[in-house]
């Protein structure tokens, strides 16, 4: 057993290998102690295999295995034996046999976890999981995520391939370009005051390998952001990072397609359908307040801009000549919805700055409501035919700001949805959002900032918009939204140096910023830039869709909190002065 | 066309596609103009398509040609038709046909580029082919090294699939445990005055997925390193990480010949004979004077210390004396070179600060030299016995310490071999390097560095010395040698932390800094640790050696200089005070 060589894992062995002397290695899962014979569950990646200690056959060995603890990790010599006429355990792969030990190895002791390896029912806090990553990890749920990861990503390499796409890795050592969010630094040792900065994407890399007629590049890219966390959030994250030369949205979306029919398939054993619905950035926004709808279920939003400004209700057109909207749900079999449920929807929006909810109750024949004086029958029935108001349903009405109005009816439906279980399981609405703005306008800066970036091709119609009114240019941009989660997104990219120009112009760089940041990039363009394109899909956020958890650091073999630590390796930590001394940077505290 | 699509590569069409309606897109290679017909040669990554223009059958069109220049890019549609008789070329494999342009669209036009992509042997300076790396890429061979490394990188990725490895993304933001190479730092804003450091193996993380029992693990890590840089060297490279639990090195060993075997038949179509021999660090060194030996050629060094001794040859017994060897290789056929190519070979080995060289030549049944004088008959046959100097051969001796006279010959050995061609073209050697030593001794710092990592596994015959002559342990660690090149290297692991804990003595480190850059590793080692192996490879080196090319540099796609520096996007590069000023540091001038 020095040798520390086993001839099965714990997960392989059947009733087919019964009589077989084989070694198995691995921990000690749960001891058992019955009868004078000892029971060990030995536990490896692949499965669980019970081990038996039978004092009348192997004394010396069955009184070693009294020592043997949790977690201990052994190597076992033994016969695969049949379990016990009704001992067999249906539930376990390798529960018709089991092993009779002959020899025993201890590889190691372990001390008593912190937390149960073996009850996975047991919630522990995830700090504390956190900081002992490896005894997570062997609880089985981590490890089958990250199993999980690495088969989508072989899975997604292996698509690509077939594609006659490349896998080309871009510098990690690369240059900042403050543009957005804000960059990790490196010092540079050789070139005192200068700094490398982390690749937010490797976007202009990808570009260049088009440029250089790479003609077809993926890579599964390890990227880096310097942002206080959202907790869905991580400093470095992997992007799954596409690109391709003389192509179209089409025939990309197309291809897309594909890719996720074959991972729906296999990790999800679900026929998706395809083509997958598009909409445009401008109408998601109309019907669902957000760029990202949830398809999986109704109450779309509807606007009642023009049947306010016939009603006598002046709260409301207040609001309309305000520059603001009206907007409505409607809820199928609201009707019955209590008064203090209503209330608690009134407070939800709350949070997102509406002041309140107009509500109209469709019951019993008629129109329930405290509002319903602002309307006449007429505009009564105008709205119900409008908003799909039938007997039983709930009108629920919000008014003020376009942006509020989307943001809080958008929060209001899901949490609707979610709350009144209306959302089907294991069900998938797969849907790009297309036709994106190019611009959107910071009024605290005073100026426009690109809505994805500054390399999207704006929309051939609206060229002239660059000049006269930015702000509606739209770009040949595209976002992948699975059941409302933003998966990916993409566009069509600028391969004219002269426009790429103007872009940096419209976003306000100065010439000097955009020949110290951009030049090179610029430069390259005018050396013959083919047309192309790409998209980017979160790794991450991919696996968590596919794994179906909720929680980002759960697809990770090591994340980090919130505050940006590893709370394994305790990163990041103090260093030696000599080390700043050799980079030429001193810490200020 | 504005669809940017194309319906075949320039590299695709064929004799069997004659009279088929297609669209093609790529580079303008090659304008042609010849009895009033344009030819241009379109290229893109998958081949040349010759494309014809005929202005009697496209009038517009062959006009619009007229104005094309070298690296625009275009789309066109047209015709496949066969080459007029005698037309073809059969050096290219669309070579039998030609397309009959109906319909051209400029995509972009190109300024004259600073070196010729359509001649790629025109020879560029490098540092201008890596500022226009883009352009570099369109001549070819970048983009066959990149499409290489690309295949050579999935063929990995499947062979470690199929041998239950799983690809797992260890963290690129780690903790700095300074211990032989520079870190590079990353400032942390949400914690001032701490750092992270870029990883310069995912050693411990690949040890804590062992230990998390994942088994078997592998990944194509991003390495750092902030050292000054050698010709062949990178501040960012990639590693082929493995590692594996419940195994040994012999099973290993064989894994690896496997996926080798796979390499060589894919990528060099060769048959490569395994088991590869197998050698210990010592009898390597004694014999090759290094432990990397390249074994596709003789001319192995000979000890000659007790035949020296038996001698009147007073200078070399004097460095024998000195606690120093005596060394000679023969150089079979080598009693013809001329006084002054020996002398060349004296001045050679004077770089390694060797005094100089003996030589003997046996030629004409006699052995000719300026020291026999100093040798008996007697003696002089047994030196000739011992180092097989026949007729016609020459021994060339070195003496002095032992670490001088190894690494002289090393290199006198290959240099002899080089400049005669003794190199066997297009033939591998496969060499394992066993029984590393565990430690040399830092005679400057006066303390012990472990020689490959501190994690490595002493040899459990070698246990005791651990006390007693730390110098003498060997580890149980494996290099994997081909042609002389290190190509990976790897080593049995700790698995105990008691023992664990005693490395870090022998290496001089005090408790306190064992807490704090390795304590949680040590604490994580006493929960149940699996015994476990790895071997890692330079992936960088493994496709310099399939794609046959010294320079690193061509088998990046974005390389750095020996300055560490991107010529292209000009990094590292100043960044704006408030940068700084975020990250709490300041840069010292």
């Amino acid at each position: 057993m020095k040798s520390y060589q086993r001839t099965h894992t714990c997960g392989a062995l059947r009733h087919s290998n019964i009589g077989k002397q084989i070694t198995l290695c691995g921990w000690v899962h749960r001891r058992r102690d019955h009868g004078g014979l000892i029971f060990i569950d030995l536990r490896d990646r692949f499965g669980i295999t019970q081990i038996i200690f039978d004092p009348k056959k192997f004394e010396q060995i069955h009184r070693a295995a009294e020592d043997l603890r949790s977690e201990w990790v052994i190597g076992i010599e033994g016969r695969v034996i049949a379990r016990a006429e009704g001992m067999a355990n249906k539930n376990m792969p390798t529960g018709d046999i089991e092993i009779e030990a002959s020899s025993l190895e201890v590889f190691s002791r372990a001390e008593t976890p912190p937390f149960s390896i073996c009850d996975e029912t047991i919630d522990v806090n995830e700090e504390l999981r956190l900081k002992y990553r490896f005894l997570d990890m062997r609880r089985g749920y981590i490890s089958k995520m990250l199993t999980l990861r690495h088969d989508i990503t072989h899975e997604i390499r292996s698509f690509l391939k077939n594609h006659t796409f490349i896998d080309i890795a871009t510098p990690i050592l690369c240059k900042s370009t403050p543009e957005g969010a804000r960059d990790f630094l490196v010092p540079s040792r050789i070139h005192p005051g200068h700094f490398y900065a982390l690749p937010q994407s490797p976007q202009l890399f990808k570009q260049l390998l088009m440029l250089g007629g790479m003609d077809r590049y993926y890579q599964i890219a390890p990227c880096f952001r310097d942002e206080d966390l959202r907790s869905d959030r991580q400093p470095e994250f992997t992007q799954i990072d596409i690109e391709m030369s003389f192509s179209n949205s089409d025939e990309l979306m197309t291809l897309m397609e594909s890719l996720f029919s074959d991972l729906f398939n296999n990790f999800l054993k679900l026929k998706i359908k395809t083509p997958f619905q598009r909409m445009k950035h401008a109408d998601a926004v109309e019907k669902y307040g957000t760029d990202r709808p949830d398809l999986r279920f109704g109450m779309t939003l509807c606007r009642l801009d023009d049947q306010i400004k016939k009603s006598d209700f002046t709260v409301l057109i207040d609001a309309l000549n305000n520059e603001g909207c009206v907007k409505a749900i409607t809820i199928k079999n609201g009707a019955e919805f209590s008064r203090r449920k209503i209330d608690r929807y009134i407070e939800f929006v709350g949070q997102f700055g509406l002041k309140g909810l107009a509500w109209i109750k469709r019951q019993n024949n008629t129109f329930a409501s405290s509002i319903v004086k602002f309307f006449s029958d007429e505009l009564l029935s105008e709205i119900a035919q409008l908003t799909d108001l039938q007997e039983g349903d709930l009108l629920l009405i919000g008014a003020g700001p376009d942006t509020q109005v989307n943001q809080a009816l958008d929060h209001l439906r899901r949490h609707i949805a979610e709350e009144n279980q209306l959302i089907p399981s294991n069900h998938y609405s797969c849907l790009w959002i297309t036709d994106f703005p190019m611009f959107n306008y910071d009024a605290q800066e005073k100026r426009y900032k690109a809505e994805h970036h500054p390399f999207s091709m704006p929309m051939e119609e609206d060229l002239d918009f660059l000049k006269s009114e930015p702000i509606k240019t739209r770009s040949v941009a595209y976002d992948l939204v699975i059941n409302g989660l933003e998966i990916g997104g993409g566009s069509q990219r600028i391969h004219c140096a002269e426009l790429q120009q103007q872009i940096f112009e419209v976003l306000g760089l100065s010439a000097q910023e955009i020949e110290s940041k951009f030049g090179f990039f610029l430069n390259a363009l005018r050396y013959g830039a083919p047309p192309h394109l790409g998209i980017a899909f979160g790794l991450d956020r991919l696996v968590m869709l596919f794994g179906q958890t909720q929680n980002i650091r759960d697809v990770i073999a090591f994340p980090k909190t919130q505050k940006a630590s590893d709370l394994m390796i305790e990163a990041p930590s103090k260093v030696h002065r000599e080390q700043l001394e050799d980079l030429n940077i001193k810490a200020m505290l």
